[in-house]
């Protein structure tokens, strides 16, 4: 484009930090040093009050608003809501954006050279949670400057962790936004991630994780892997609106291999557009975080007494299409919080578009949180 | 077992019949020659009124009650509902169920050797659909001496079948039972398709449906397609109730392949299970013959001029948690069968398991279906 758009942050570089002491993590190991590539939009103020941490979800990374170049086809994945005068209002807040451990975007993960053996991580990368998430980023707040986020937000897998900030980090988070997510996964979600995991698994160019090594990618796997993400993603009737059963050509083709309906076609080239630019490890990774995270297993089950230390408040969001994270799920939160005695504001989001609602410049849902973040009080 | 239940229709022994005048395909194909392996149950009356067709669904087989040899574990897939007494019960009605044409249970299929050529059919089976299977069970019928079905009676894919026999063949059928079932696809729907199938023809071993000729089976692909399928055919609380997040031993393993929870371990073993048992290309068909599925697509998508010819009373039956095809598929079922003025009885019936509840024996279900049989007259 000629000239980027007045409400966008405009060009960004990301930014990388070396962290150079050992991380313990859930799982047992130690990662001895890590670096994390974020960006930053606006100003972080004199008193250090304005920061918010955007946390992004399973396929996501640190280029959340505005431009790489003049040449990028599009901005960052949530530039809709980051931006001077947008909900996420650069004007007032200093946004960080960053890659999370493991990622497959500039962080450390299994697709990075390990120093220790000067191969890619592969396999041997070890296993994170949302609460190793939240601690590398809570490092990376030190190294910002920010004792305490104004906010914390994310959606789906980004709301886990703005929770989890909650539950950690008590004294570091004024506000947690989380939106289309929920305190656990179902059996249900964990099967669909178990779906995912052995397409890649099973891939013959998976090679048990160590692919890099082979000069290959199990395409195959992460495609398959996507197209059943991408359905869940969706609600049942904006498949619906989008496709219903259109065809690809006038006539049927009749034979078993080919694609007849614009929806096969669709999930096809999502699933390869996809298996082109992901890794695979970093899929299994972000799908096993998922299916850990369940922040009040480590007391009986109990959300409410999990949830007493939080000083946060909070505002939970869902999507009346969302299968994937119900509604109903948002409100075991809600519930859970209410029981705590938390300050709690939840709204359920009438949209069409499913999960991936979270996403999409959705009026009532962007006032919403426009309306949320301009009442976070900042002092200069 | 020592000795069979006393309502089992007993031991059965599966029949065979070969056709020898082409079947016209709708693929615009033909079918020289085919052999149909079909199981009845009960006697066919002097009037030869008091036949009734069971329409299996996309992974089952002429085996629906009774058993094959006295060692046999399990009985036929649908044994809760037929037998003396029972609610299809064979001391009333001759019951007639077949392995469709394009099965791997007997009934010629993709994986049975083409006369022409002394090898398995592979890829050059031809796609069935629904109609298809209607005419080649129109011409069981005859065979049976069976001019007019009492009842055509199925679940899910099973279901369309029992709609286009009433379509189709509107003199030759008096009672429509659809359970479980839709009048078309939607897109969700072909999408959960289109993964299963991508999943096979993407498995190195499926050779483009050839791979009988290499001596192999496309295991990876048909196992993910029937864990796919699985997680489609539960409910969510279904799932949750049966799993929940309990896990398989006592600690997390904390890796990036292995299985953690009880619900991965058990859609692993279903997947596995059916890969052995079960054949590629007609996985591959029977989804094809789902997605093809339209009756009202040759009317301009008009369900009640669609349905204008038929005679057959109706009865449509739902479950409260089936996604697949939910009550609202139903319903659009029943609301085309009101809106051409056809005689229909309509039944929602609560249960927690998904999809699968009409297989299972649910009082309520059963009571009702039960009812209904008990209600068709049958001349002597």
């Amino acid at each position: 484009m000629s000239r980027l758009p007045a409400d966008s942050v405009g060009l960004v570089t990301p930014q990388r930090h070396t962290f150079t002491e050992p991380l313990s993590l859930a799982c047992g190991k130690q990662l001895p040093r890590y670096e994390l590539v974020y960006e930053t939009y606006g100003e972080l103020n004199a008193s250090a009050s304005n920061a918010v941490l955007i946390c992004h979800a399973l396929s996501g990374h640190h280029h959340a608003a505005g431009y790489h170049s003049i040449d990028e086809r599009k901005p960052g994945w949530w530039d809709n809501c980051i931006g001077p005068g947008k909900a996420i209002d650069t004007n007032r807040f200093f946004v960080v954006s960053l890659n999370n451990l493991g990622g497959c975007h500039g962080s450390t993960g299994p697709s990075s050279i390990d120093p220790a053996t000067g191969k890619s991580y592969g396999a041997s990368f070890p296993v994170l949670t949302v609460e190793d998430w939240v601690h590398s980023q809570a490092r990376l707040a030190d190294v910002l400057g920010v004792q305490q986020w104004a906010a914390v937000v994310g959606g789906s897998l980004g709301g886990m962790q703005a929770l989890q900030w909650a539950i950690s980090y008590p004294e570091r988070i004024r506000h947690c936004v989380a939106i289309a997510t929920a305190p656990k996964l179902s059996a249900q979600n964990i099967a669909f991630n178990e779906v995912a995991r052995q397409a890649i698994i099973t891939d013959p160019d998976f090679h048990n994780g160590d692919y890099a090594a082979f000069g290959v990618i199990p395409k195959r796997g992460l495609m398959l892997a996507r197209m059943v993400g991408h359905i869940t993603y969706l609600s049942d009737d904006s498949m619906g609106a989008k496709f219903g059963r259109d065809l690809r050509s006038d006539q049927l083709n009749y034979d078993l291999t080919s694609v007849e309906f614009e929806v096969e076609s669709y999930l096809r080239y999502q699933g390869q557009e996809f298996s082109g630019r992901f890794d695979a490890n970093t899929y299994l990774l972000m799908t096993k975080a998922l299916d850990y995270f369940d922040p009040a297993g480590a007391h009986g089950g109990d959300l409410a007494r999990t949830l007493a230390g939080i000083k946060a408040r909070c505002l939970v969001m869902s999507f009346t299409t969302d299968w994937r994270f119900s509604p109903e799920r948002s409100r075991e939160l809600v519930d859970g919080l209410l029981a705590a005695r938390k300050d709690v504001s939840y709204l359920e989001i009438e949209a069409a578009q499913g999960h991936d609602a979270f996403l999409l410049p959705i009026p009532r849902y962007i006032e919403a949180l426009s309306g949320y973040m301009n009442r976070i009080e900042v002092s200069q």
